[in-house]
């Protein structure tokens, strides 16, 4: 049984804090939130403390172990306090905005020895974990071209894209990981931004976006993002090898269809947002990561997988810019 | 190349004149039909030659082939002229509405020596064939529950159904066929008929039936008949046996789906009725009846198929109106 | 927060546990089974107490409320023990095995004023809810025909199904209960059982089985069972009504399809069996039960409903025992 | 009823000449090929007339109409010559291999008075019509991303990628012409370029590629393309919009699908080429030629359509070839 802290009372701290309480192997301690009483309501839900100021979480001696879900720029800072306190770190993404913030943090992240794992729930989704799978048993071949299809169904507000880093940051940095999770190292990235929504124009980021990554095998990977769909969360991805093509769907409430005079098989939207959509791969991020913390095995997302794709990020956000591909190296 | 006749320029003499034009072994050379210009019509579209008295299809010697499209009542005398004169013929179902005109006709049938086929054109259907032969295959064992769903887009006028003998001998009697095809002979009978459409009561039919059939083999086929479905022309089948199951699905005419704010997945409704779902089917009934012509073999829906299905529409009028199951002999 | 005995540590008994441990209103609190250990394995997995002797259950002022998950010759015995109590009750399916039993406890069942609700669990499906909310919300307009299809992945043993009371009471109560879910009542059943396990024939049970349910609304039900599904946990229902149709239908773990050389669109199996099929329901289900237990209503499955599934299994044993059709009054 | 001759006895040829003689309105009428005997057997299947001097064709008064099916390098002469003679003509893509061949005959093509359409077939697919028609139709808004995804059973052999002038003149510029369909005009070209077939590196050709179209309307769309697909001929199309988003699927011979232990709604692989996968659409492409000619109007698909997809195709070639994006004028 793992005593868990939860830094940030926000959504991704709400998902969290639910997991943790229905992990039949884990243990909602401590809810921390420096706004409001944001923390105490959240705790509350859970029979758990709360409180406001991080330090309290990095002191406490009952706590195994800290979900870092604050605002992004307090990531690096929480991760590190948390990792010197000897405690065990599951850090949301993106690990930060500025790959000079990583860099700067790079000696000291090294120095750290207890598990340190990164958010990328996607690689825990059962769908798209069994494509996976069933790429490593040779199913398809080797991959010859991805295709990640990653719609929101509705942007979050003006005032959060100004601070979010950019949708290449915030939203593709979930799809740059699955790539990568995919077909292993990327060498090119081209980046067609788009500004649909008029709504948004003034934030100076791009609403939509569709990015082109050449992987060093060979693969080309396409992810085609858009802050809005109208027909709920868009999560799907197909993977097309050599000898065959699997395809990750979207996901539903239920299986009914419908038909009459005017349509054949109508289901209804799909559903409707992250907490919903990636309920079963948040619980099991939160699985992988107790048992490498119970088994000091190294977490399966590290600190090598949330740099890369920050570079990814970073790289498209200047293509779309420069409108230029960019190379990494 | 084979001389085709068509007797009946009604709506399934449409269809064979249609299908015979198109087919490159067979030319339509002849249509015949008692009634105003139906026949000149018709065999105007496909410049074919037209009369009014079926006798001159007989006398004609340029005829290979004669198809009985005519009402129902004229299935046999045309079936036996015909044959009598050295024709091949492809006939329509029902063979008859009445078992005894059947057996009067029986010794003059069995002593005809030119190829005579009926028309159950769903055992041509691409995918109930292909399902059939998935099973003769082995692909799912056993057959041990069969599943046939048939439903029209609309009920046909009160009128034809007065005379039509009855939704078993005119509607379910392919579904009869169908289910001998996959399952064999059949020895006991149970219909539930059912009375939906008031505008149809005074018809003295059912508008819907659910029938059971328990096959020698141990099987039970469940067969699911309405004369209306607002979805469109619904012809469906499963076969689930011991190792497996197949699934034959709705047509439609093209592959789009529409998905939006309120729907996913959104197909248009089924092709409508019989023409357009089972155009293919027809032409490769065609193919079948030219091909046994030719080689001199015996067609794939013979006499006993036609005599067979017209038993078991009987057993089902006289189980849906006593309530009790029948057995076959 | 609810303080729940469970009675019964066998398959059914870890589900409600399991579910009851899982929900935020709920606390498992005492698990009851007279043989072994059993109870006491169970009762550890979820710090819960254990005992063997199902009245230390009902004389526990701690518990507010029974689920009874014993065998089926207990279930009334448990059932009236309990309420008399004052426990609120959740009691599996089927209630008995002979109507007498039923009968004789049918007055001291009246006189229970606390909340009594049977495990008809697929009510609780959100699928197969939300197909019946489209129902009552008028999407297809009056159902005409209704199919259930409900097949195991495999068989119980031998010796479970000498004393289950036969496949109608055991496995097609539920759906006799789905049937009445989406029709109301149904005024006449035939069954057409099926021995197609020679390792069952002994039995002297069915081990498939078709029947037909004529409703009072003049629509007919059909339920297509069978104890062996290679696919899987094979559950499906179609709602076919005047105006439209609305299709519930099986969930596999993922929604990955793979295409190669031999196959397109192949999916994994069905979920294998309802542990993980119904889950969600079991869930719903007792919320549904706290809810009712809470707020002091109806429980929205009462005895009547029991009692309704009951006497539609006999009449299908005496149905398909005798070949004929029978009425129910 | 028009006279119709076909230039070019190969495989596009044999396309056309079986959907002129199946077509009500047209009639095969000479076929014309300079080598061998390929003209002589073709006509032969159709009764038609044939020829080695395509001179013979344009002299002939009979011919209303010739189809263009020659080797690429022979278009715009055979297209010239027929036009001149004052036939109709129906040519098949692409117009050519080289821009500056095409703009050389540009005077000459501009002063034809005769009716010139061009074979982009799948804009009469019937899925990709019905797409196209829901989104004029308005069912999804503005369209934001389109891809399409179109990948060939098996590549060619290595001799005929030398000459087709590449992947991008050769196959994708059916899917060019398929973006212009729905987004109007292209602005900006991005290619990646694969070589995945060590057996076709010496063509010196690509043998996949993705490429990103920036449209004016600021749409996006990506092309997906591989010379090679396991599962058949795979040929769909996404089109996202605002409101809503339009799917067009692959198509099998049959809808039969098959679950047993391993496997659930497994279906067959896709038509395996155009001949049958676009079947209906060269039937419709004629038909849309047919009353193009007949009522004097402009065929659907004039030169301007075929420049503007050799513009593309040129683009992509070059930005394959450089890595950079190549903007049009």
């Amino acid at each position: 049984m793992l005593s868990i802290a939860v830094i940030g009372a926000g959504r991704i701290g709400h998902v969290h804090a639910k997991t943790i309480a229905a992990h039949p192997q884990a243990r909602l301690a401590l809810v921390c939130d420096p706004f409001g009483d944001a923390a105490e309501k959240l705790a509350a839900d859970y029979g758990a403390r709360s409180c406001k100021d991080a330090e309290e979480v990095f002191a406490d001696p009952e706590i195994d172990a800290v979900i870092v879900g604050s605002p992004t720029p307090l990531h690096i800072p929480h991760l590190l306090a948390a990792a010197k306190a000897g405690k065990a770190v599951l850090c949301e993404k993106p690990i930060a905005l500025d790959m000079k913030d990583v860099e700067a943090a790079q000696a000291e992240l090294d120095a750290v020895k207890v598990p340190v794992m990164f958010g990328f729930n996607r690689r825990f989704d059962p769908s798209f974990a069994a494509a996976r799978a069933a790429v490593e048993a040779g199913k398809i071949g080797d991959i010859e071209q991805l295709t990640i299809i990653s719609r929101d169904p509705a942007a979050p507000p003006a005032e959060y894209i100004k601070v979010s880093g950019g949708i290449f940051r915030d939203m593709t940095i979930h799809d740059f990981d699955t790539a990568r999770f995919f077909l292993g190292e990327i060498e090119e990235v081209y980046a067609a931004g788009q500004n649909l929504d008029p709504a948004l124009k003034d934030t100076g980021d791009f609403d939509a976006a569709v990015v082109t990554l050449k992987a060093t095998s060979g693969a080309v990977a396409t992810i085609i993002n858009n802050r809005h769909c109208s027909s709920g969360y868009d999560q799907r991805l197909e993977a097309s090898g050599r000898e065959g093509a699997l395809f990750a769907e979207n996901i539903r409430a239920t299986t009914v269809r419908l038909s009459n005079g005017e349509v054949t098989d109508a289901q209804e939207p799909y559903l409707d947002f992250f907490l919903e959509r990636y309920a079963d791969a948040y619980r099991i991020e939160l699985s992988a990561f107790i048992e490498a913390v119970e088994a000091g095995t190294t977490p399966p997302t590290g600190i090598g997988d949330a740099i890369a794709a920050l570079h990814l990020a970073e790289a498209a956000t200047e293509s779309a810019h420069s409108g230029q591909p960019v190379r990494l190296n």
